[in-house]
């Protein structure tokens, strides 16, 4: 049809102020979630006893994920299906762009690995993710009910582009279920120097693919500012729109990052200015 | 990837309580637009003075239907990317319940033909649609402006699949601005029946791709009962999500209608029993 027709935008050249362009690092946030989308019991009305899943809306999953249980989905939901479109629509938007993502980290939240696997497809460059656990949203939210993630081997079993190989820069059992807000401002830093230190020398754009705070928890510290206190947080979390997604450009000379223009059009009309 | 498989439903024995099951009336709102998404304003922000489109937001189309002045997306406005799947996603789920629908009749707004051409894409039989003036909402809410919709010619030379030789059982010039809503349940009425009658002896399913209301007043009074007055109607309308979807079906032996349990889930939990 005419009207489908994609004149393709070659914006990846991200601008700065002074032009000295190195790499960029990207957050973004997962799309839209079931339990957000049809409340927590959506798992009690789409499964029987024994486990076996009905699709009773076509905005839900036309199949699932086998896992363990399926008490599991409650802590730990998967996209709807306007979820796994929006995904896929960021990675069309970012291949449009001719921005070609090569390193990937994804907290291990279904979520993020659903919705790194569609920006993925949408890229059509058959990147691998490295799933980190340090990149899981703030566990003040998950008060002693840390979820039962899949594991990275179950997931590529499943078919996700998965690197089997990657071992997590922190493994699940260093993590604290009683961390205050600062706490996870300082473990998604640690997590953004690691990953940023791991390919300076090859270089290259990388994203993490977790929650809506971690556009701000992975690139509040490296702009140089201090963390945002719990109230801050929560309250800049409300604009945080599904697959929101922002872009912090190092200076190829200072080594110094800051927040610049995506490459891509926002996602339901994100402002990623809210950040700075 | 393993939780793509879709185990095809055969749902396409729409159950009644005798089981003399004939021809089925589909009735099916449109999918997101633009204007409720983004505000009416997204034309202004969207083309510049000389009608060039730029996509600023990834649930905007990418590149727009092109039409004598983009003003005139401000009446009649084309869907949003989620629009589209959502009608795409209701065609895809009719093509695995086996449902062949060839006799499809659409209103002329912009967002009801992108919705009609999705869904027949989706069900994959390369059907054709007849536009029909007379599918339009209530004219009670565009007082004095008439849209100026898109003609069926011009459709078809932009690649949706128009039955160009379909000539409309009434006229635009027909139309009447000033209609109550009692008239509007009359005109819909009329329309069903006409269509109804024209396929009375071939037979097979009909499906009607409108507004919300239309779940209503196309089969209000085939079901044998009063159209609703102007405060019943709106507060019904409220429960109407997008591609809402309603079944009506033929009792062969006697020729009456019921509404029955559609052939595909429903999405947005719409649930068709408000209408009963």
């Amino acid at each position: 049809m005419a009207e489908k027709h994609r004149s393709p935008q070659k914006e990846s050249e991200t601008k700065t102020e002074n032009g000295d362009i190195g790499r960029r690092l990207f957050v973004m946030r997962h799309g839209e979630r079931c339990d957000f989308a049809f409340g927590r019991s959506w798992v009690n009305r789409c499964f029987d006893d024994k486990g076996n899943y009905t699709q009773s809306d076509l905005n839900l999953p036309p199949a699932m994920v086998p896992r363990a249980s399926h008490k599991q989905f409650l802590k730990d939901s998967p996209l709807t299906e306007i979820g796994r479109f929006q995904a896929r629509s960021t990675g069309d938007a970012l291949q449009r762009a001719g921005v070609d993502i090569q390193h990937i980290y994804v907290s291990p939240s279904l979520r993020c690995v659903q919705t790194a696997q569609h920006v993925i497809e949408g890229m059509g460059n058959n990147a691998t993710m490295c799933i980190e656990p340090t990149a899981f949203e703030w566990f003040g939210w998950y008060k002693n009910a840390m979820p039962n993630w899949l594991s990275p081997k179950h997931l590529a079993d499943c078919g996700f582009n998965i690197n089997v190989q990657h071992k997590p820069f922190v493994s699940v059992d260093d993590l604290h279920l009683d961390e205050t807000v600062t706490d996870y401002y300082e473990r998604c830093h640690k997590l953004a120097q690691k990953v940023l230190k791991k390919h300076e020398a090859e270089g290259g754009d990388i994203l993490i693919v977790a929650h809506a705070g971690s556009l701000d928890t992975f690139t509040r510290r490296l702009l140089g500012k201090s963390p945002r206190n719990s109230q801050e947080m929560h309250q800049i979390l409300s604009s945080f729109t599904y697959c929101s997604f922002c872009c912090c450009v190092e200076n190829s000379k200072t080594g110094k990052w800051a927040l610049g223009q995506p490459p891509i059009p926002p996602l339901h009309e994100f402002n990623w200015k809210v950040l700075l």
